[in-house]
């Protein structure tokens, strides 16, 4: 079992991870002298809860706990006020007090509904995460929960640190192949941000984590955490460093406002956007081999790097500029300076990211 | 001008009291440094709107600021997650960024709904209470802010302490007499708890305080303030000593859940809740004088200090059970030991409370 403590001072928790750590559940919980005289509520969503909610759910009543459960449907429309309100009626119905814990049992979805819910029970319960996702590295870390309002996602939401992180990489077997890949890209980019050395571990062990290595896995996952926390240990309320974090993700974002249902998932369009961010930065003289290697990175993961030809350039641009990062004809972004360091440029010209936009879609060679 | 800091750290803000604040509001928001660039909102009621809103948003526009506002119906059904959803919309709509502010004018209903959703928008932006009710002397201390859920009132919140409060002592003229007396219960509670002088001075000036002079309700809403601000400076997560401020809610609470629609308010429940607490006090043998002074004055105010006749004692003993306070034929309770002081006892027998509900009906002489 690998562990990671995330350092926020009195709000600081470990990340425990490993295989077949829900097993352990148990003894976890009591070393976090979580306590058994509450009742404690397991939150999950339909595809997940009939692999490991059973599970989960006897580990722990097991050892005296009272387990309740809810399940959501899955999918990111789950993370609604009406589901939020939904787990708040079971939360009371369930007789959850203040000393009471709420799980997260699910990827990212489950992990910001729950811990919404969480966060606002009887004005804040304990939260426990037991990601299920590979994408969920990314939000175990920094205790950003949310749900979505109708007109702006993740616009409804708190800052609360989980109890602790419960990793199970055996979960992750049954993650459909493209939840895989995509979860994969958030773990490149916090190499891309910060660690050129686990970019060129990530390169070489491509096989290892497709295959779902379980070592492999855990070391990733490990080393993305890693990345993440040391950075939200410098900025927990998002004022600053914590910017770097969205590499790849203003184009990203764009992308997935302007794409049809389904067409691409997160991790797709971050890739798409990183790759966008590597071309941005030979505006201001970086080297080219930045583009090279994260394309062929990303190209290595099966995924995708370049902007399906049907998206327009316009339709894109436009989505970018209702993102808060746009201002007076300039605009925001992360790019990167090496393989392994970024940096935030509030002076990118609309038309390169134009410009770009074309390229990605191969209208023009890079 | 009166100005009381709240103390937490680096959460501490200001309480300006006085008369005439709201004129002033532009100068206190220019002294907090509120960005003029980020459009702000107010959220109030509609009994409020058409006295103050106008005058509000006139001063805050006039230094240059860009004001929305909100008005929700008057009383505590605005409390909910429907209304809460509204006033988000509403946010979103009117365009508030992470700079933005929200100002509850109103009474603890305004502020706890506006401050739940500052505590939530965008995971928390700034909160500025201007209260106009006496009873949200109360809420203005402490940071608890929370909507109602259809099974249990304040389920769902946070702690999100203000920026500042502006409490401008004109507002109240306008309060019906009943709000009146109904907070100038929970003042009176500020002393009993914790300063018996402060008990003195309610006593001697209740004729003013009831004409609404302006000097004597600044000066009792700073001295009812100034308690809360110590007890919540002493336990800000409420894990201890905040319990205190309970005095009289455990009964108060109990009767508001059985008594008929507008039959008691808040201020009026808890007057009794204090007097039962005193005659509580004697099984522990304190002097029977905590219950005489009590008694008188809640009359000099006008406060009511029986049980209505017609209220079940099983009921209200139901009720209390309902409560988190109960546990095995014990209840916890906050007991006066001398006018001024408290203490918090488990050890008070069921029996007790029904015995005392009894003489609280003028069933048996006190
Ligand atoms: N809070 C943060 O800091 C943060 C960071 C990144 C992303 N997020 C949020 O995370 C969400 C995306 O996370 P996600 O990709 O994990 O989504 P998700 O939770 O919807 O999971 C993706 C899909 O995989 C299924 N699934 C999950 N685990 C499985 C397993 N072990 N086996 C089989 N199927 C499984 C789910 O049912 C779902 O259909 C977004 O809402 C995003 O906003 C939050
Ligand atoms: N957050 C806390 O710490 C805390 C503490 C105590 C009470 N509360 C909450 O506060 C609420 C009760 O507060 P309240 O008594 O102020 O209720 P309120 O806000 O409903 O105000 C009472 C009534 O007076 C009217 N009103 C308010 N100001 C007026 C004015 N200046 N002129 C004329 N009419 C006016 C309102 O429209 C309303 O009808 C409850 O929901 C309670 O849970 C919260
Ligand atoms: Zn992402
Ligand atoms: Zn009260």
């Amino acid at each position: 079992m690998r562990q990671l403590i995330v350092d926020l001072g009195e709000r600081s928790y470990p990340i425990y991870i490993g295989e077949g750590l829900l097993e352990q559940a148990a003894q976890l919980f009591g070393k976090h002298a979580i306590p058994v005289k509450s009742p404690i509520m397991i939150v999950t969503d339909e595809s997940i809860a009939p692999l490991y909610l059973g599970k989960l759910q006897s580990v722990l009543e097991g050892a005296g706990y009272t387990v309740h459960s809810f399940s959501v449907p899955s999918g990111e429309t789950s993370k609604s006020l009406e589901m939020y309100e939904r787990v708040m009626t079971a939360a009371i119905q369930a007789g959850l007090d203040r000393h009471s814990s709420i799980i997260a049992l699910g990827g990212g979805v489950t992990g910001d509904l729950a811990g919404f819910v969480a966060a606002t029970y009887m004005r804040g319960i304990r939260f426990i995460q037991c990601p299920t996702t590979i994408l969920a590295h990314d939000s175990s870390v920094g205790g950003k929960v949310a749900v979505n309002h109708k007109l702006a996602k993740n616009m409804i939401g708190a800052f609360h640190q989980p109890e602790m992180v419960i990793y199970d990489t055996l979960t992750l077997k049954t993650l459909p192949m493209r939840e895989v890949r995509s979860g994969l890209s958030e773990v490149i980019k916090h190499g891309l941000i910060w660690d050129r050395g686990f970019v060129d571990w990530c390169r070489e062990h491509a096989e290892q984590l497709l295959h779902l290595d379980s070592e492999a896995l855990a070391y990733a996952l490990y080393e993305g955490c890693k990345v993440k926390s040391y950075v939200v240990s410098q900025d927990e309320r998002e004022s600053g460093l914590r910017a770097i974090l969205n590499l790849g993700h203003t184009i990203g974002h764009a992308l997935e406002a302007v794409a049809g249902y389904n067409e691409l998932v997160h991790g797709e369009a971050i890739a798409i956007g990183m790759v966008g961010s590597a071309l941005l930065s030979q505006r201001f003289g970086y080297e080219s081999e930045i583009h090279r290697i994260t394309k062929q990175l990303f190209e290595r993961f099966g995924l995708p790097v370049q902007i399906p030809a049907h998206m327009e350039t316009d339709a894109i641009l436009e989505a970018m500029m209702h993102d808060k990062k746009f201002k007076e004809g300039q605009m925001v972004f992360v790019i990167p300076v090496h393989i392994g360091k970024v940096e935030i440029r509030s002076d990118v010209k609309v038309e390169w990211v134009r410009e770009v936009i074309e390229q990605l879609k191969g209208k023009e060679r890079a």
